[in-house]
């Protein structure tokens, strides 16, 4: 899990859970992901000896259940809607006395996901390279909305860039308006970053970073596959899209005083029989 | 060129030559070498600012040629049969005086290669985990032999094994056999591992490996997908046969005393439009 922010957060979150109310641990922890944070919060809670309930879609794939299911962790199926979701695991929540810990938009998985932001800025002054400036993407702004409050108490000047796909510019939209905007019919390839902000990740930051930019489908798709290709790293669509910012956003390329520049990557669930880059640019 | 340990072969002959024959260096250096060699020679010299010579056959890719030409080195194209390689490098020898600079069966490449079982002791020492063996592909025999001279100079008591394709069992033979016999029809996917072992190569070998373990087409396959998979790394399947040694060969996971196995893993050459284990096995 060495990079997988996800599981940061999870296990942030489970392990504060359990040091400061172990007897509402002891009754276990339930979230509603069908993706990484799902799995991160089984292994936390396995780690922490305590039970864990992901509710997932009836139709979500059978190795992600597996993989949930390998970590110890209960699948509790349900039928496919966001609505379906939530009333499943108040259901779990009401049976069990499980505490639910959301994917994104909960304190202890946004400072668990921040941390990252940490070992970045320690590891490149360690280098001799101080950070200007970070590039982090943005789906529900859990990471960046952690890594903004590790770096700026790190480094009051450090400027952050939120990077978003042009097809599920949500953060652009709120940020320029200051106004929340949710996600609407958000499609890009970078599938990790569809998702709304959440009401404790926006105000972070509307307050913290400096300009929201956003990269379009094929620069994504190139920024991508230039990291398979020369890092020799598997990363994803999402990975991807504040490499595009760093390497092809010509507005961003011509601000001043930018030397180091640090870029958040995370993830790597790629279909390996079917690559993206084989597929249609919609 | 981090992950590319035919420019650690190719930088050290170049910088001898430099520093022991600094008029011979300024005629520049040559070799016969469509593939990575070739274009760690060519770079190799530029940062040497001598000449370079690459004899490639006229059907190399041209991508491979343009690598080349864009570290400043003269292509000297050829016919492509074995006979037309030697001839033509031998006859830019004659017009040029330039010091050939053989892939793998050269002192100097050999000691340059085997720098990164230095680095590798080393790095394991300093995490606590001093490594009980080494496992290491063999085509040629430049790494592995040069790995085996730095290993064994630095811990007598080092276990070193090469691993090589069933597929082109030539090491095998010859180990099995105590003579030297050469490649014959090699066929795997493992193509950076085709060749026949040199006269310097052989030698070193036969004294200091414990065994030559192979690696069947499927193994191999699967060992190296794993990577991708699991490390997030992409590494072409020549890579993935030590790693198939360590996870599959039963026999080699049976011996006793193995705590700290070290995995040479080196060169990510695939083709991302096609990949490999859609192809199918032979």
């Amino acid at each position: 899990m060495e990079r997988a922010f996800k599981f940061r957060g999870a296990f942030n979150a489970v392990t504060k859970l359990c040091e400061t109310s172990p007897s509402t641990a002891a009754k276990g922890v339930v979230t509603h992901s069908s993706g990484n944070h799902g799995q991160a919060l089984a292994l936390a809670a396995k780690l922490r000896s305590i039970a864990c309930y992901v509710v997932m879609p009836s139709n979500a794939p059978q190795v992600k259940k597996d993989a949930v299911k390998g970590y110890g962790a209960n699948v509790v199926e349900c039928v496919p809607t966001l609505q379906a979701r939530e009333d499943t695991a108040a259901k779990v929540i009401a049976e069990t006395g499980a505490t639910f810990v959301h994917p994104y938009d909960h304190p202890d998985v946004i400072s668990g996901q921040g941390t990252l932001a940490l070992e970045f800025i320690q590891q490149a002054e360690e280098m001799g390279k101080p950070l200007d400036a970070l590039i982090i993407p943005v789906g529900g702004g859990g990471m960046l909305s952690g890594c903004i409050t590790a770096a700026k108490a790190l480094n009051p000047h450090i400027r952050i860039f939120a990077a978003e796909p042009l097809g599920a510019n949500d953060c652009a939209q709120s940020f320029a308006s200051k106004t929340f905007i949710p996600s609407k019919n958000p499609r890009s390839i970078a599938d990790g970053l569809l998702t709304s902000l959440g009401s404790r990740t926006w105000p972070i930051i509307r307050e913290n970073v400096e300009d929201v930019r956003t990269v379009g489908e094929e620069d994504i798709v190139k920024a991508t596959k230039l990291v398979w290709e020369r890092m020799k790293m598997i990363i994803e669509p999402s990975s991807g899209v504040p490499v595009g910012v760093a390497l092809f956003d010509e507005e961003f390329k011509a601000l001043e005083g930018m030397r180091n520049v640090g870029v958040v990557i995370s993830g790597g669930n790629v279909d390996l029989e079917r690559l993206f880059w084989m597929r249609k640019v919609e």
